[in-house]
């Protein structure tokens, strides 16, 4: 059965159970610059009861300091570096750990620095149409050209969140993937990336396209709801299963990481979902409320 | 069975039976800017027999005069406009005749300006990333500012093979798509193009990734093997279906396209397929050759 958060009683219960509190960010936390209400005073409540607080985003468009930063900027201060798990951490940690790509291969991402940057700091190098830039004459960055913007040094391709993807970008990557031999590893397959008032292609959405033109499924997704993500998380912070809590506003993402890893959800419905979608049951969902914020608003 | 045009007897016998020949270009008649091996003796034979010719693209990146002057060029002389079918004149047809879109309604078009210009020639305004260009400034041409740059007079979109594709460009045909009421015209879903001795994205990998991250399939899809194409082409040539052949280089598309409509196909081998996927016969294949130019070789 799905319960709505909806009285004191339900969100202190909430309260009492769970001693580990999974965040997605985007549409739970904040939605594009603006945190959403009751957010900072639920934190400190959280924070008050020695709650553990983990911060689980599918963003591959941010490294994890820039999470750290940006809840700073957004007045929630004292989160540490390893409170935050992301598609980008996830994505290098699978890389390093799982595939244990030889450090001799470089990997081309296709997705913003964030990607870059976690891989960097595990000893890999990246190329990205950056470097091709600082390479290469404009006029030589086309399609006509694209044999020699090929690096014959790529062992693995990464394919993220781009805001600056452009055909030739997804024309390169395509001629990586054609090998393969090289390994195709994608950060998380969201369709849409909550902006302000509307949504924007996501990961899934560049993901696809480059699926599309070479023919290939994704090695590995590193991003909810598929277990790579759990599985890393569960071994760095040597959770509990029993008294973990996801909270998410995405139901194929969030609330399916959750329950596919047999941990309890609470969905709020200040990004991508309804209450006509959850009101009825959901076996995905255990609990559902209108933003995060109610388990301060309900309680103080 | 699945015959290989390897001998006289064989060339003569296809030379014999059908008066008609729908040419699919890209792969058969040419590769980027080269005219393949005895391409133009093969055209020029059939035309001293009086056969009908009919070149069937799936190429929205061009408009049909582009298709003329392409051939002119590849010294290929006397075809006429009407000879000429391609992915954005038939997307043209549909939007006017199959759809009857009012003409007060304006199109966004995410494609090449072959598009805009076969839809414009039936009385149509289009919206382009061009024409945003034009009114707005540069600093304002971000997703930040998404919601201006949407037109509200907008009342269908097309996607096909766009060069220029960006995030930008994705997004913004996103949110028209997000409004259920417009409809969504696809030129071709060929996953790849050929260029050179590579492959880039296709048509298809634009329509992708405007179809995943707006949750929508397209409406119509206005190229091979979907059968508003060839309905167009039988009833604007008055066609004898027996006596019809439709010569390519692509499974999916082009041998499709035939047996889905009833006609007999033969699949040249200059293009994508190679001779392994048909030796030992398939189902959409009535004959098989290296190359078109073997008609003229072997009977020469």
């Amino acid at each position: 059965m799905t319960i709505k958060i909806a009285t004191r009683g339900a969100a202190e219960k909430i309260l009492d159970k769970y001693d580990t509190y999974l965040f997605d960010c985007d549409g739970v936390i904040w939605i594009g610059n603006e945190l959403l209400p009751s957010v900072k005073e639920t934190l400190e409540l959280l924070q008050s009861k020695k709650k553990n607080l983990i911060f689980v985003s599918n963003n591959s468009t941010k490294a994890r300091d820039q999470y750290i930063e940006k809840l700073a900027g957004l007045g929630i201060h004292g989160v540490e570096l390893e409170q935050i798990i992301n598609s980008c951490y996830s994505t290098a940690i699978y890389i390093n750990e799982v595939l244990q790509l030889d450090k001799a291969k470089k990997i081309w991402v296709l997705g913003q620095e964030g990607i870059t940057k976690e891989v960097e700091k595990f000893g890999y190098e990246t190329v990205t149409f950056k470097d091709l830039e600082a390479k290469f004459q404009e006029e030589e960055l086309t399609v006509d050209n694209i044999q020699s913007l090929i690096d014959p040094q790529v062992g693995c391709v990464i394919v993220g969140l781009d805001f600056q993807v452009t055909y030739l970008k997804i024309a390169i990557t395509q001629q990586y993937l054609f090998d393969r031999k090289i390994p195709f590893i994608a950060t998380n397959i969201d369709s849409t990336f909550p902006f302000g008032k509307t949504k924007l292609p996501g990961a899934g959405s560049i993901v696809e396209v480059a699926s599309f033109c070479s023919g290939r499924e994704p090695d590995a997704i590193c991003g909810k709801p598929q277990s790579g993500m759990m599985d890393s998380i569960l071994s760095h912070h040597s959770l509990n299963k029993e008294t973990t809590i996801m909270v998410g506003d995405r139901l194929n993402t969030d609330m399916k990481f959750g329950s596919v890893n047999g941990i309890d959800t609470l969905l709020v419905l200040t990004g991508i979902e309804v209450e006509e979608s959850v009101a009825n049951g959901h076996s995905d969902v255990t609990y559902y409320a209108d933003k995060l914020g109610d388990l301060y608003d309900l309680t103080k």
